[in-house]
C-alpha cells in the first residue's frame, strides 16, 4: 500500500494564468511534503445551481491550459466529463478522466470515458450506497479499462445536507478493488444551501480527511484556492493554498499509520 | 384548476407492436373514466444500473414508433432526453420532454430541451430539495420556453430508499408556478435493491397516488405494463394495465375534492 | 370501517380555564361537523428543548382538570405519560393513555400503560420503522389489553427535520391490526429549529392530514390553540381553532372516498 | 489534552460471575496497553426490542455487583439509568451515570443525574443533531454538575440504520465544552434490523472508531465480550475481548497524532 495521493486544484479552471500559478504553487506544497500530486480543475461547471452562475473556460480553450500544466508542472492532471463526446479529446489533454457523482449512472458516459483508456475516478452519486457502486464500476470495466477509482463525496442527509458514511471506505474497496479516493471538499458542501448557490463548510474539510485517511485512503481530494472567499464556485467549501501544510501534514502522519494498520472488514 | 391527468406507460420503448397495444389500451382506460392521458414511454434507459441491462429500441428507431402512437392514438406523447442533441430530434416526434432526475441540473440538457419550444417535464433529483426546483425551472426559462412542468419522485432516505414528503408538492407549486405532477411509480423504488437492478414496491404506487392527488396535484404519473412481472425495466413498480380502472377511480374521486378545496401554505 | 376521529386539544394543560374554553370550542366545531371527538392535552411536557421551559400544570394540578373537562363536555380525554408510576393515576382521569414517541421504547413504560386496561395509543419513534412498531405493541398487548393505536408522527430526516413517509402507515395497519392515527402536528414540527426550543410549519399540517386521510386512517390528531403564536409550547405548528372547521371539512369529504375505497397492500 | 480513554465492557450485566471475569480481563488489557479504562455494564436493558428478550440482573441485584467490580479491581464503573429515581442509589454504587440515547430530552432523568454530582455521559439521540447537545448538557448543568460528557453514537439515516457524522464530534465539543465520547458499539447497531431484535456490523466498529479518534475524542466506548456471537444482547456488535489489543494499539497511534495535531473549526 502505497502513501496517500493528493488530488487537488482550483475548482473552476478561471485562466491560463490562474492554472499555471496555482499548479506551481500546489507543485511546491507537495514536493516539500514529499506527497504524490494529482492537479485537479473543471474546464467546465455544467452542473451549477443556476443557469448564470460562471462556467469556466470551457473545453475548447481549456484543454490546452490542462496540457500545458500537465507538462510545466511534470504533474498528472484529473478534469471531469460531462458528455460522452468530450471523452476522447479530453483524454488527449490529461492523464485522469472524472465522472461527476450526479453522472455516476449514465451508462454512455461512463463507457465512452472507459474506452480512452485513461484512469477514470468515478463520483459516487449523493443517491448511491456504497455497494451500489460495484455495478457502476463494471461498466467502466467492460470496455476492457481496468483502472477505475471510486470517490466518496457524501450521501443525501435529509434536504440540502449531505453527510459521510465512514464505513463506504472499506465496503467501497473490497467490493469494487478499485483504490478509493475521498473528496473532502464535496464532501462539506450544503447543495442549494444559499438559495442560489450551494454552501459549504470548510472548516470541515480537514476533520473529514482526516476520518477518512485514518480509516485508510489511497487519495484525499481537496479543492484549493489562493482566495477562497472569492473565487467562481464552490468558495465556501474550498481551504486555501496557504492552510494546506498544516493540513497535509496532519494527514500525512494519519495515513502513516492506517497503511500500517490496514482495516480488515471480512 | 384542471381535473387530474394521466401520465402513463410502459417504462420502455420495447417494439413498435408493444408500443401500439400499450397506448390503445391505455387510450381506452382514460377515454371510459373521462380523464387526459399523455402517453409516456423512454426509447433509451440510459441509467441502468448494469451496462448489461436493455435499453429499449433507442433514439433512432424508437422516434417514428413514438410518432405513430402519437398519430394513430392520438395521445400526446411523452419521453425522456438525456443529451442536449437529442432535444431537437425528439421535439419533432413528441410533445413533451421530460428531464430524468439524474440530470436535473445539466444545465445544458436544460437550455436544450427549453429551446425546443416544447413543454418540459422536469423530475425532481432525489438529491434535490423542493425549493431547489425554483433554480432549474429558471435554467429552462431562461430560453424563453414558460412551459415547465416539475415532477416529484422521491427523494434518498438513508441507502437504497426513497420517501415522498408531500410538502414538496404545494412547495413546488407556489415556488415555480409550474403544475406539479407526482411521479408514483418511481417515487416506490428502491434504487439499487437487488443488486443488479433496482427493487419496487409495486403496492404503494396507489398509497402515495392517493396521497399526493389529495393534496393536490395537475398529473399522476404512473408506469404501468400489461405483464409487469415480465417487463424488461422497472417491473417492481409497475402496476398491471387493468388495475389501472380502479386506482384511477379512487384518484379522481379524491381529485374532485382536493380540486373544490385547494390547499394554500401562504 | 368508521368515520374519521379527530383527537385534538391544546399541546399543554395551561389551566382549568383554558381547558374548560378550549374543549367546550372544540366539542361544539366537532359536533357541528358530525365528527367524532377525543379532547388531547398534556399535563407535564417532560422532554422539552431547554430545562427552563414551561411543563404545564402537572399531575396533581392537572388530573383533577381533565377528570373535570371529561364530565363536563362529555369528550373522551387523552394525555401522556412519562413514567411507568404515572399510569394508573392517570388511567382514572382519562379515557386514553398516550405513550410519547421518545419513550416508545420503554418497556416498563408499555407494560404500565397495557396493565391500566385503557386504550394506549403508541407515537412511533423518529427512529421507528414502520415495521418495528409490531414489537412495541406486543408489548403493551402482552399485559392482556388488545385496545392499542399506532400514531405516524414523522421520521428524522437530516438534521432538525422530520418527514412522513405516507407507505408507514397501511404497513403499521396491516403489521400490528392496529388503528393507525395520523399526527398531523408533530409531523411538521422542526425539532430543535430554532436554538433553544422547537420550531414547526403550521401551513402544512392540513397537507400531511390531507395525504394521511386520503391513504386512509382511523383518526387525525391535530394540536390546536386559540392563539398559536402565544401558546406556551408547540406554538409554531398548532392550527388555530377558528381554521379548523375549513380543515376539517376537507378531510371528511376526503375520508369519505378513502373510506369507500380502503387501501390494500397485500 | 490527555491520551484516550476506553470505556468498555459487556452490553449487559448477565451475572456476578461473568463481570468480575470481564472486568479483571478488560483490566489486564488496559494496563498492557496503558491505557485508562472505564468498566461498562447495563443492569437493566429497559428498551429491548421485544418484551420477552432478557433485561440483565436488574437494579436490586445489580447494583451491589457493580460495586465489587469497582472494589476489587479498582476500575471507574459506568452504567445507565433509565428512571429518575434510580439516580440517587446507582450513584452510590457507580462512578459515571450514562443517559440512554432515547432518553436523551427527558428532563426529569437529566435533572436527578445531575442532581447526584457524579459525572453524567449523555448519549445523543439518534433524532438529534449535534448542536441540540448544547440544551441538553445545559439541564444537567443548571443542577450545578459541571462533570458532563457527550456521547456519539450514531443518527437515523433511513430504516433501521444509522450514520456517524464526524462532523459533530468537534461541533459538541465547541459547543458543550464537554469531553467528547464516541460510541463505537451503538453506531453501527442496525435498529431492530432483525426482526425482532436489532442487527450490527461488529466488523466496522473498528473503522468508526478509527475515524472518530482520528477527528479528536476524549473516550471510544465499545461494547465487549468473551463470545459476541452467544450474548444476550447487542451481540452482533460486540468485538471479542481478543480482538481489543490489536483494535487498540491502532487507535492509540492514531490518537497520539491527534492529540499532537488538535482540530480547530472557528
Amino acid at each position: 500500500t502505497r502513501p496517500l495521493t493528493l488530488i487537488a486544484g482550483p475548482c473552476a479552471l478561471e485562466s491560463r494564468e490562474h492554472a499555471l500559478e496555482m499548479s506551481h504553487a500546489l507543485r511546491e506544497v507537495a514536493d516539500t511534503l514529499g506527497v504524490n500530486l494529482i492537479y485537479k480543475t473543471s474546464f467546465d461547471k455544467a452542473n451549477r445551481s443556476r443557469a448564470e452562475s460562471d462556467r469556466g473556460l470551457g473545453m475548447k480553450e481549456g484543454l490546452p491550459v490542462l496540457a500545458e500544466v500537465r507538462e510545466r508542472t511534470g504533474c498528472l492532471v484529473l478534469t471531469d466529463v460531462h458528455l460522452p463526446e468530450q471523452c476522447a479529446p479530453v483524454a488527449e489533454a490529461v492523464d485522469v478522466l472524472q465522472i461527476p457523482a450526479f453522472l455516476s449512472r449514465q451508462t454512455d458516459l461512463l463507457l465512452a470515458a472507459g474506452e480512452t483508456g485513461r484512469p477514470v475516478n468515478i463520483k459516487k452519486g449523493q443517491f448511491l450506497a456504497p455497494w451500489d457502486m460495484a455495478n457502476v464500476v463494471d461498466k467502466v470495466r467492460s470496455t476492457g479499462n481496468a483502472n477505475v477509482m471510486v470517490c466518496e463525496r457524501g450521501v443525501s442527509f435529509g434536504y440540502n445536507t449531505l453527510v459521510s458514511d465512514m464505513r463506504g471506505l472499506p465496503i467501497m474497496a473490497e467490493q469494487t478493488g478499485c483504490p478509493v479516493v475521498f473528496d473532502a471538499t464535496h464532501s462539506v458542501q450544503q447543495p442549494g444551501g444559499q438559495g442560489t448557490s450551494s454552501g459549504g463548510q470548510r472548516e470541515f474539510v480537514p476533520v473529514l480527511a482526516r476520518a477518512a485517511v485514518a480509516v485508510g485512503v489511497a487519495a484525499v481530494f481537496m479543492e484549493t484556492h489562493e482566495d477562497p472567499d472569492h473565487a467562481p464556485s464552490d468558495g465556501p467549501n474550498m481551504v486555501a493554498v496557504n492552510a494546506l501544510p498544516e493540513i497535509l501534514n496532519t494527514l500525512l502522519a494519519l495515513d502513516r499509520v492506517a497503511k500500517d494498520h490496514p482495516v480488515r472488514i471480512t
